[in-house]
């Protein structure tokens, strides 16, 4: 993180100095990855990290800002060395901080910051993009992993515990998101949970996602157990379709929001577009949803560094859901999809 | 969930409806696990669920309340609902709703409530202590699978993975937290995380709990891999002495921060009470880290069917920590300690 980029938070913003209590943002200044540390950046670039005691050591190892090891609330500490640097003008992040934390602060201005870290971490550092392609590879690694130990009679969970189990080996920190194993009807629910199905025949969706070295990867694949129907067949072409048409337009300078409006395109010419229930992807770095949200009101300009997921999916309850779904970079000239696992219609069991 | 407890929500509170935004509350009243789902809770104990499309499978499955599948921003059809209900007055939960989000319900007069969920869910019903006795025999159970599989010069990650993967086969939605595994120094740190670190010899330090049905456990178990020194053997003895005394303190009426002291002037009369950097314990349920504290200043007096965790330990920066912990149950006429997993002193490799 680079002294400039901090600055960009000061923009045109009435305050002398930030409160940063977003984990991930905090992470994002300070590589600090404890779970209790607010952060005060100032105008110049200066981050000061509060703590408590349990992170004494690994403060002190993650970073080389100034640390305050706090006895009591976080916001305590923050609040003397305010009234000791005598700011009183301090910005905030209206969308992380709670209504209780913010009124502890009532001796003091805190305004909502209108430049979010959020909107600096869109476009990732080429050390950032590294580690999503190490997340990446190691998510589809564990895929094929988990598919080798498959057999017929599986329970969603237990399947669902290989590709944990794998993505952990091959390096990750462990799961982006609880990962979905859904078969049968049980995929017609987006953000199915792994039950104790057990996996016979038909459709099967997996969905999931690592995060290694602190950055996320997410794919979504379909199976099918035995052979497929035509009905199936024919709601998978689509899906990749659109999936892939969308890929197609993804460049620096094209809005988040057209590229949901080709995959609804494409669907539609199918009939489909009233089946998909969601919106076409998401951005992904420390967070596994972060922005630009590639929904139909999205106004924000793709630009090359920035890393998102493409995702159409249809869903027909009581019949079950195809999703298709790629981890892809913006680049200066179109895009690069991240995620190696082939999309032709797989066959198993 | 009986309408009674529902009703204690509203008790000397002037509001007409409780917004509940905290996922795990949203849980508790509902038993909607989704990502997105707000609730409105009337004084008649009557529930409304507010989620997306995405769930409206889920939370026809999950949920007996009325539900609404809001297009937009909950926070917009909640607005509209109260408008119609000719409600002004909501309560909220001024620890969870951001000041964003708080600032969006502008027409109305949202007041914090006073009694909290997370009040009412610090005494456990029959059926949540049910489900905690299974997460714990999961946890136990995965702890000792993995062992059974560990070979000095396995990194702290591989016998992360192992644990996992077990907590999962038999039965765990997942992990409750990051899994600890620090050998040597790494356990210095309270929350240290698993790294490449080979297991060799020394220290080691293993905190893990799962997540099955949707409730915690949490144990820590130290092993020593090779004979221990005499430090070592010191310590973990005066650790162990500091646990039982505390464990034996705990019986209703007697205060969360009253079991603190006890563990801590344990540690005092060994020397060790400066080495002791946390709070000797929490409540666990919906949530890993719930109330109550059991740490210098929290007054909650003990009740049967309180589930909490009796944690000291000790930590010396370049040498490790020892810190032993189990789950107990607080019954009518003391406690019970849930955890099976033996705290003799135990070696391997």
């Amino acid at each position: 993180m680079s002294a400039p980029t901090v600055t960009a938070l000061f923009r045109d913003q009435k305050f002398d100095a930030l409160l940063v209590t977003k984990p991930e943002n905090v992470r994002y200044l300070t590589g600090f990855t404890g779970s209790n540390g607010w952060l005060l950046v100032f105008p110049d670039g200066a981050i000061t990290l509060y703590t408590d005691p349990r992170y004494t050591v690994q403060s002190a190892v993650q970073c080389t800002c100034q640390v305050v090891i706090a006895k009591g609330m976080l916001s305590e500490a923050i609040q003397e060395d305010l009234k000791r640097l005598k700011i009183r003008r301090v910005g905030f992040e209206a969308e992380h901080l709670t209504v209780g934390r913010y009124e502890s602060f009532s001796d003091f201005k805190l305004k909502p910051a209108k430049v979010l870290i959020e909107t600096l971490r869109m476009v990732k550092t080429d050390d950032e993009i590294t580690k999503i392609r190490a997340s990446v590879i190691t998510n589809s690694k564990a895929l094929e992993a988990a598919l080798k130990r498959f057999k017929t009679g599986m329970t969603e969970t237990e399947l669902a515990a290989e590709i944990d189990y794998h993505s952990r080996k091959f390096g990750a920190d462990g799961p982006a998101f609880d990962t979905i194993v859904a078969v049968g009807p049980n995929s017609a629910q987006p953000h199915a949970r792994p039950g104790k199905t057990k996996i016979n025949a038909g459709i099967l969706l997996i969905d999931m996602g690592a995060f290694e070295a602190g950055y996320a990867s997410d794919m979504t694949r379909m199976v099918h157990v035995g052979p497929p129907t035509t009905l199936y067949k024919k709601g998978y072409a689509a899906v990749l379709e659109s999936q892939l048409a969308a890929i197609d337009a993804i460049k620096p300078g094209v809005t988040a929001g057209r590229v949901d409006q080709i995959t609804r395109a494409v669907l539609k010419r199918h009939n489909l577009d009233k089946e998909f229930i969601h919106s076409t992807g998401h951005g992904l770095g420390l967070e596994i949803h972060e922005p630009p949200r590639l929904g139909r009101k999205d106004p924000t300009k793709l630009e090359p560094g920035m890393v998102i997921t493409v995702e159409p999916g249809i869903y027909q309850e009581g019949w079950g859901g195809i999703r298709i779904e790629d981890t892809v970079l913006v680049t200066a000239t179109g895009c690069e999809i991240l995620t190696p696992t082939s999309k032709e219609l797989r066959q198993t069991g």
